[in-house]
């Protein structure tokens, strides 16, 4: 089954590439290939790979990198403490992107779907498995109009897996993609899930030698199949759905102020992803490949000391938006 | 004890600030007082403030922070954890510096003196007293020449210490100022000390109640008076030994490639301070003020994905030198 799913997911990267460079217009991806080698312990196995492909100085892209990786391994004492994983082995396999656009106007985006594997280390059978995921966006400047889509058609994946998920996930990334020294969200949010375990299969018996580490979020109210067809769905939500909003936006004008506010928002996102973001987390503690984990960053970045936007600015009028809980399926509502 | 200290810090601050400015010759520091507010237990007593001081724009300064700070507190779970700190409250004041030239040929520097005092909780007797520092220089081209000078001059003040300060404390450096996943030193090192705590006084027993966790480096080798004289005049070896480096290099021309590559290992500094720096994690865990703590990003910095310096190239020169356990006071050794 992981060969199924580290499979497909490689067909999704092939797609996101194609449809971003149908978008973009000017550039192509680059592809790394890059296989994992890792100093174990004598007699346990670790390795695996993937491939980082990146898109630079595009036409609508400043840089962006879609990532399929599959890598296997010992859970490490850092790995267990800092991302409060089980002992055992892993197997990790998914896609991720990040993509920081040229104009102010245009939102980042960023979407991880992943699947993980975990073993016993002295029989090597399964004692659990999990999905996770998300997709979030940080537009510069929030169009209203363009948030409300973007959660609409999140909350439409969702709807199709279970009712009550939009909801759900809406706020776990509220929860997730927090930046707490500055009190901000890093955008306007979207989905967020992980360690969704599936039903256990029926006759069979899947023994979690853990149950209290990692059952946290498992609400095993699904069956593999329902969850897996979700993980996909959200990865085929990906493309059409930055495609929209990138070319509603790309061609409007922006001033040097407009760019200048730009650069003070990535900085902010390396904030997010070098002091939070679990995936990178992930990646250094397992000893990833460093360039593919930190894609993420974005090209170019500013910090000014203290810098407050002016009164009713556009630039204040986002960062009073950058909070928990909003609602952005109802602009009405936001506007008030 | 803890209010002279803390006096002196201030008047370092002060000190450094004037010799900043008569360098830059451009601009003023601007200043922020602030004063720290935190929700704490019912009962406990946590507050304190300090003042930040950031130069802009300058002739030689693109951005400059000098920051005095004297806070207290309870050590709340996240600092014990992830700063092996003991259970008690906490007094801690100090002075920090971080320093981005515009000229690619005048190196980043960073300082930090500063001073901790432990308290049993109940009784509020001093449990323990600890002095902690150290100085790197983060060159962007390496010149040998100014590094020798700038190790000699660390030497200089370690020696009138202790004899063997130099050679431990320019190790610890290098493991200090390490960015791991890079595989790459911050820059030339320099020295890096933490956790000296004084021999007890005479008829004096000051207990320490979590005696295996804090004393790991404490060596109690000197007196308080002989560890603060180290330390002031680790002080006043800043300015001096960085108006030197500065001002010989600071009129170099330079190319926009060379700007460029400054703007690159920017971006490791970020990367160094935001997941491994002490200072960083202490300031946001104890819920420091965030402008203050975050002084020490670059005003600009870039990524590019798996860059790669031209062969025999001055910046594949500086990369091969950023490594442990380069002896660069002596150059002669380091250009075989």
């Amino acid at each position: 089954m992981k060969e199924h799913i580290s499979t497909w997911f490689q067909g999704l990267q092939d797609r996101i590439c194609l449809s971003l460079e149908q978008l973009d217009t000017k550039e192509k991806f680059k592809e790394d290939k890059w296989e994992r080698t890792v100093n174990s312990a004598a007699g346990s196995v670790a390795g695996g790979g993937g491939k980082t492909r990146i898109l630079q100085n595009g036409a609508l892209l400043e840089k962006g990198g879609v990532a399929f990786s599959a890598v296997f391994g010992e859970i490490n004492q850092n790995m267990q403490s800092k991302l409060q994983m089980p002992q055992g082995d892993f197997f990790a396999t998914g896609v991720s992107i990040v993509l920081h656009p040229n104009s102010p106007h245009v939102p980042i985006i960023h979407m991880n779907v992943r699947y993980f594997e975990i073993y016993d280390p002295k029989t090597q059978q399964t004692i659990n498995q999990w999905f996770g995921g998300g997709i979030d966006l940080t537009p510069h400047y929030i169009n209203l109009e363009d948030a409300q889509f973007f959660h609409q058609q999140l909350k439409n994946t969702c709807d199709s897996y279970d009712s009550e998920s939009y909801v759900k996930y809406k706020k776990w990334a509220d929860d997730y993609f927090y930046i707490k020294h500055r009190q901000e969200t890093r955008g306007i949010g979207g989905i967020f899930f992980d360690r969704l375990s599936p039903l256990a299969p029926k006759g069979g018996t899947m023994q979690n030698t853990n149950q209290e580490n990692i059952s946290k979020n498992q609400e095993k109210k699904h069956t593999f199949e329902e969850i897996w067809a979700f993980v996909q769905n959200l990865g085929e939500t990906f493309a059409p759905t930055y495609a929209h909003i990138a070319q509603k936006n790309r061609h409007l004008p922006f001033t040097e102020q407009e760019k200048r506010w730009q650069m003070l928002r990535r900085s902010r996102y390396v904030e997010y992803n070098l002091i939070y973001d679990a995936g990178t987390k992930f990646g250094l503690e397992s000893d990833g490949r460093v360039e593919s984990i930190l894609m993420s960053m974005p090209p170019q970045a500013q910090w000014a000391y203290d810098f407050k936007p002016q009164k009713d600015s556009q630039e204040e009028k986002t960062l009073n938006l950058l909070k928990k809980d909003v609602n952005f399926l109802v602009c009405s509502e936001i506007v008030k």
